[in-house]
């Protein structure tokens, strides 16, 4: 197996890992617990998972794979803190949109070849990239995976 | 840049944003917020930020590095949950801890050329490291900077 192999490898076993061991918590909670908030005054475990189901909606055109799908609930997820919105989706709604992007992830990834990941992304000028080749597909997954990690272990505190 | 480098950069840089976010969060914090839980009847966070120097001392035997250093403490912070042990250090001891295990690692970290972060970690054996050459140092990294993601989320939570 060549560097370029193991590493790609590297990669989305950790993805893969960390996305099976947070569908894992999530299905363990039940659609109330995820109303409550993670800690005293804390965002809630519906907007933290939404919030993360946005932010892999987006890798979608990041990674140039395809367009997003859910960039009208940004305000909702992204832009704006948890309990400052009144039109929030249900959480069984949450639940099904974070599936379906992870979804769209898994079967792009699959696809992707050693060398397709390590193309530039689409927030990178084929300029810059040329003096930065590290801003490439692999490196958005390594950013996104500590990112979920980071907000799993918040929302791994939710009382049951 | 070839894709070895570029994988070494991409990993590295991850831990090492990681690790400065980590310590201006733990600067922001007086040593009396770190003896708080980070949310109720949940860990406090001194025990977390223990947690984290236990693993990372670990690791310099585990990337063949050299001998960890406080084995003695693992009791009180990786084996035996937080608020169990009677003689747990100080803020400031851990906060001590802390900086000298990720100052070994940044030092050793430095001095790695690209060829060694792609071979094989402590806990693998050469037979299996052959047919699995994914276990390799750089991947240690890449598995470490995530559970501190997952950790820090929560140290994040302490009301100051």
């Amino acid at each position: 197996m060549e560097a370029k192999q193991v590493m790609v490898k590297s990669v989305l076993d950790a993805w893969n890992a960390r996305m099976e061991a947070a569908n894992k918590l999530l299905d363990s909670f039940s659609d109330d617990d995820l109303l409550k908030e993670v800690a005293p005054g804390r965002n809630r475990g519906i907007y933290l998972v939404g919030h993360l189901a946005l932010v892999h909606d987006r890798m979608l055109p990041l990674l140039n794979l395809e367009e997003q799908t859910y960039a009208h609930l940004e305000d909702t997820f992204l832009n704006k803190p948890d309990k400052s919105v009144s039109d929030m989706p249900s959480v069984k709604e949450v639940r099904a949109i974070w599936k379906e992007v992870n979804e769209k992830l898994a079967k792009h990834f699959a696809s992707l070849s050693t060398d397709e990941w390590f193309q530039k992304h689409s927030a990178v000028s084929a300029e810059d990239f040329m003096k930065e080749p590290h801003r490439n597909r692999l490196n958005v997954v390594i950013g996104r995976t500590n990112h979920m990690q980071y907000h799993i272990g918040q929302v791994a505190l939710i009382k049951k």
